[in-house]
């Protein structure tokens, strides 16, 4: 044995045997524990939000403990635009709607010469950039009016298999966010019923989020319309109307839950300033102090891999909420920091 | 061994033996097809609807069947009043609502002198007679506004917990039909999610549904109004304004399912017109051959157990309906012939 040997030896028997010995043993009182065996969340690094989500599921799953949840209201909330799919450079309902009134024109001659109609079938982007939130809804609510949720759906269902981001050129829903995507399963494995509450139109949300999510249909608020059933040639149908029933954004995503869900959820993520109603319901309702409450939101702080904007944009800006999410005990999830990857496509096969 | 003797010696080995063991093989081989070993529906008397309902759950569930549907797609909706519990002499909602208007009159003197609260607050019954359906809605709008949805079903449950039926002497949630709750049970084993869609108000139906018929108030639809959302002092809430969001009964029944479900249901079961328009959107939308379908009405025959009611009354009225029923192959459960019990508390102990 030369000096070197030795020292190897010495190191290995004194150092990394014992160590090896004790962490064996860690890992195995930790099994005994009952932690989990495998990460539930692999693309998130480890840093308080990752520690805070565990320790919400574990908590809540732990039957007799003090913070266990009964199954029944281990409900969650997910804002969709920016929470789970990328939002930029435009909301992807925008972006449908914009293609689909221009589809329709062919049997809406009026259009042609009538706003908001006349800014989109021209493509006119000085003329778009001025359109109001109502010449907004007016539009959305063309798409859907005298359709059928089905009708609807299958359009929207046709675009999305061919449209891309333009900036990925992925289609959108290559784009949803795989940490995100984790977190969803993880909840759902532990008994939380996931839910989406979107700004979006319910159907515009349900043409996808059963494959891109796992949510059913049944799981999905969003913005929605007046509607009317007919009976017809032995066909039963519901159409819709031009007249919004609920803007699922901002405050109505708080009754949004109040009417669809009728509890308060355990945990709630969003990305915007139109969340933030949803994560005020989830911890300051008058029962939140009942169970442990968990709100964040997903903050794009990633240019290169994603996008970096809060305060200073207009599609999902997120301003007040910054301001907020401190004081009422918010997470901020820092997609550059919190994230080993952003898209499903980018993980290895 | 005397003739008799020998008679019925013979008698055993010739025909009793064989026919046991016949008896016993036939047990086996339903035993060995995957028959359920006891009755799913042990309050229903045998008869071609107990049938049918046996059938739909064994052939929906078998996999590799031609009639399989997966688990997502079993979606089971049920109206409430006349076809979970008992609505004679009147909509319990109803009795409520006089109630609570007579309470809440305290704190608004102005309904003194204002009609429809004046004939409530008299308890003025040629009056409350001449009521329209508007001046209905005001009054349950009334119970409802400025609520929130925990303020108006606290008072509800408290209400319900001691309010009873004129004629059975019992709580409203003990004159629950114990042969649904059969059906609820035996769907919800086999993996159905199962909705109420009532004409009453969701918060109404909320407020007892979870513990009477295991239903969360998720999977309650029901009536809604519009709705303000409101944070100050750090509390979050949402309180009902006095008007309609959705009339859940007849059409709205309709548009209450595609709005909140989106999918087409496997089962409905109702028991007046006012379910029509969820049995048609069941059994005859574009996408209803694709599964088999279930439909009934819950028919009101039995005026000494419960009721004997259908087209000529105005609560809980099935004309139009008894005439559809047969035309799109619904079924109509006869209360009196098809139900062994009605109420829970007629079960032996």
């Amino acid at each position: 044995m030369t000096v070197r040997q030795r020292a190897a030896w010495w190191w290995h028997r004194q150092v990394v045997a014992p160590a090896a010995t004790l962490l064996f043993g860690i890992v195995l009182l930790a099994g005994c524990a009952g932690l989990p065996a495998t990460d539930p969340l692999p693309s998130w690094n480890e840093g308080a939000t990752k520690a805070a989500i565990v320790r919400l599921v574990t908590e809540t799953t732990r039957t007799g403990g003090p913070d266990y949840v009964p199954p029944a209201e281990r409900i969650a909330t997910f804002d969709n635009d920016g929470t789970l799919w990328t939002e930029h450079p435009m909301y992807v309902e925008v972006l449908f709607t914009a293609a689909r009134i221009r589809e329709l024109a062919a049997s809406n001659p009026a259009w042609r010469t009538e706003q908001p109609f006349k800014a989109v079938i021209d493509n006119d982007r000085e003329a778009m950039a001025k359109l109001s939130e109502s010449d907004f809804f007016k539009l959305i609510a063309a798409t859907h009016a005298g359709q059928t949720s089905a009708q609807f759906q299958k359009a929207a269902a046709d675009w999305l298999a061919e449209a891309k981001n333009p900036r990925f050129n992925k289609l959108h829903t290559e784009l949803t966010y795989q940490p995100m995507l984790e977190v969803l399963a993880y909840l759902r494995a532990n008994g939380y019923k996931t839910f989406i509450v979107s700004g979006g139109t319910v159907e515009f949300i349900r043409s996808f989020a059963e494959k891109a999510y796992g949510i059913p249909p049944e799981q999905v608020i969003g913005t929605s319309f007046d509607a009317k059933y007919a009976f017809a040639g032995d066909v039963a149908a519901v159409t819709a109307e031009p007249k919004l029933m609920l803007l699922d954004d901002g405050p109505g995503k708080a009754i949004g839950i109040d009417h669809f869900i009728g509890r308060v959820p355990i945990a709630a993520f969003g990305n915007s300033d139109g969340d933030i109603a949803m994560l005020q319901t989830t911890t300051n309702s008058p029962t939140s102090k009942q169970r442990p409450r968990f709100a964040a939101f997903v903050w794009h702080t990633d240019a290169v891999r994603e996008y970096a904007y809060d305060r200073d944009t207009t599609v999902g800006r997120l301003n007040q909420g910054l301001d907020v999410a401190p004081k009422l005990g918010w997470y901020l999830i820092d997609m550059k920091k919190d994230w080993k990857v952003i898209f499903p496509y980018e993980l290895k096969p």
